[in-house]
């Protein structure tokens, strides 16, 4: 008998309509014959609702208690969904992180998870009866306080579970029908992936595609979950299979470049002739670190005078002022002759596991966007991706033309 | 050292606005030395809102789900207070009921307490922590879910709280500022008691005066706890001290009567000449208490004809036409003559402890409604009270009556 774990995000609970709907893709899976666990986020707007009454209550609020607010929500769509499942002749009933428990560290409001008992849950598999989970939440046993993952944390609930549960399939729904090979509002070639390798899917998450969040997929890959991204809004009696995320021995055809990513959330910051002298990295980024800024791309290179040097990073957007504002208070500190900046920046990335194994990839689009005219301003690569940071206003030129010269638009 | 039990109900932490007034009535007892334990209803409305959520998933609906979907408007508002309280400055942690635990019966949805481990709080008092309880609910230990007390049950977790805690005063915050000797919008003249006994305010709440919630009062009677009712909207630098509820010996000044309580939510049946056997009770009061219809007044007298009975009883008006197709159903069994009935009638109750050692109390009262032409259709009476069956439309003038001759419009 296969084991399911399936995961609805907000919008698919967001009334009681649609946690009829969710009932409904529940249902079918039983009927097929799965023992079935369901983790549910707060109806879409819930927790929004609840974070700005702590705001309220104190801008400078206590995590711990913020936890404990929040993760109300979860707990109502997961009482919620029982309550429809039982309506429906389905033995359900709902459990809170605690109950199970979800054993998590106590960094409220980012709390990881350590370890999950999934011996109760499975033990009324036996009985018929569906789990439904609220997702997002855990326990902290050193306090005995609840605890949320942070924003997203329920697809690393989900994911968290299946393996604890030890699920044969992890089903992320979601208001998209699976991970396209770029963001079809942009390219209108864009393709559904069938299937796509978890180191992927990762860089893919890091790079700004928004179907699952980054340590879910983290996780999956380290537990090997077998998870598949599909829709919610289809018809529950027949839905499509979306895109399976899975090892690389897996996947048939393996293509160069899988996708293409982009964040339009970026700024650069060049500081020329840097003195090229042990320490000068750590006075550079230990300040903005202490800020809590964000650093991305860092490139290094050889001045034209051969003894400094340029150091070239990008921060988001958001973070860009208070970025300069820090530099230019340390510049005696670190030691560098002028301090350049652009707020209007984009990283496109191209991503791909074929690339480990064929030589030559970026050049090809480093070629294909000159051609265009578009100016590359850094580039940063690691084994299976490249990226590129290129004026923002090109965004849309650069990833048809990458999406393009992989062979991504064909079907 | 004082130690302090602070209960508000749903309206005085209806929005952050209103949670902030909370916080400056525990900030003036933590000024004045005491520690304290505060117990909060779900924000107003809100309760409403989850019952109807469940109600709409299915109306047939799990209560064990209700009261996971129900108990997370308390969490809010516990988890809410506890952060108005940290921007103030004063230490301070929510608590859910399975943290403590409040230990309860399985009975979903109206589980009642069975013990109370106060030791974590108390311990918390040493680092001048306020504890913020949620009210409403607690856990069961054998099944480990969440449990709902019932409509009305912040009150009692509240008393048991105090009870548990050791609490020197339990203090009772609610729209009101106190017991009333009746209901100031029937009669102007009515007054604020400044104590109340435990008994006299279990017979008030068990007649109609919603003060405080009937089980609470019991609670409170049984532990003895030192109960005041008061305003939650009074100013908190300079509040009135409300109502007290405790024992007999510590009312100094004892009045006969002490309050008239009043129900019009009442309907009487009548059943004529009813064979005056053994049994006969069991096979009209049987089948409605299995179709959960709560009898009331019940008052037997011999029938004309000296061989049968009349047993006239009431029951609440909207159980009226249930109960009375029940009694027509079941004629053949019960062997009865005719069935009147009158929907539209009022219980109007005299309370006083001192009735125990004034004869003649009752008496006065029944004079007196003849006197203003109210025809009695009933009459029952206790030990520190009686009540009469009027019809509807002399309620008022009815309580008013009895309120002036116990001498209750006095200041």
């Amino acid at each position: 008998m296969a084991r399911l774990l399936m995961k609805f995000g907000g919008t698919s609970v967001a009334g009681i309509d649609r946690i009829r709907n969710v009932a409904r893709h529940v249902k079918r899976e039983l009927d097929a014959g799965a023992e079935i666990a369901v983790v549910v986020s707060a109806m879409a707007g819930k927790t929004d609702e609840l974070v700005g009454l702590c705001a309220e209550a104190w801008p400078h609020y206590d995590p711990r208690e913020y936890d404990a607010v929040v993760a109300s929500g979860e707990q109502v769509s997961a009482g919620l969904l029982a309550i429809v499942l039982q309506g429906m002749g389905i033995p359900a009933r709902s459990w809170q992180g605690w109950q199970i428990p979800i054993v998590t560290t106590a960094a409220a409001g980012a709390a990881r998870i350590t370890g999950i008992d999934g011996a109760r849950i499975v033990e009324r598999f036996a009985h018929g009866e569906v789990a439904v989970i609220a997702g997002f939440q855990g326990l902290n046993k050193e306090n005995g306080r609840v605890t949320t993952l942070g924003r997203g944390g329920s697809d690393t609930s989900a994911v968290a579970l299946a393996a604890a549960i030890k699920a044969d399939r992890c089903d992320i729904y979601t208001d998209v029908d699976g991970v396209y090979t770029t963001d079809p509002r942009v390219v209108t070639k864009a393709r559904r992936l069938d299937r796509v390798t978890y180191e992927e899917m990762l860089e893919m998450a890091s790079l700004g595609a928004k179907v699952m969040q980054v340590r879910s997929v983290e996780l999956a890959m380290i537990k090997r979950v077998k998870t598949f991204v599909r829709s919610s809004f289809d018809d529950p009696e027949n839905p499509r299979p979306g895109t399976l995320i899975c090892d690389e021995e897996d996947i048939v055809e393996q293509q160069v470049v899988t996708g293409i990513a982009f964040s339009r959330d970026e700024a650069q910051i060049t500081l020329r002739r840097v003195a090229d002298r042990p320490g000068v990295a750590a006075a550079i980024f230990m300040p903005l670190a202490e800020a809590g800024i964000n650093v991305d791309m860092i490139v290094q290179v050889a001045s034209d005078d051969t003894v400094t040097t340029d150091i070239t990073f990008t921060v988001s957007s958001g973070d860009f002022d208070r970025a300069k504002a820090i530099l230019e208070k340390n510049k005696a500190q670190v030691g560098y002759a002028a301090l350049q900046g652009a707020g209007d920046v984009a990283k496109v990335s191209a991503i791909g596991i074929g690339m480990r194994s064929h030589a030559g990839v970026a050049a090809l689009a480093f070629k294909a966007l000159s051609e265009k005219g578009i100016n590359i301003r850094a580039i940063t690569t690691s084994e299976i991706k490249f990226s590129v940071l290129i004026d923002a206003a090109y965004t849309e030129l650069a990833v048809r033309t990458l999406h393009a010269i992989y062979g991504l638009d064909k079907s």
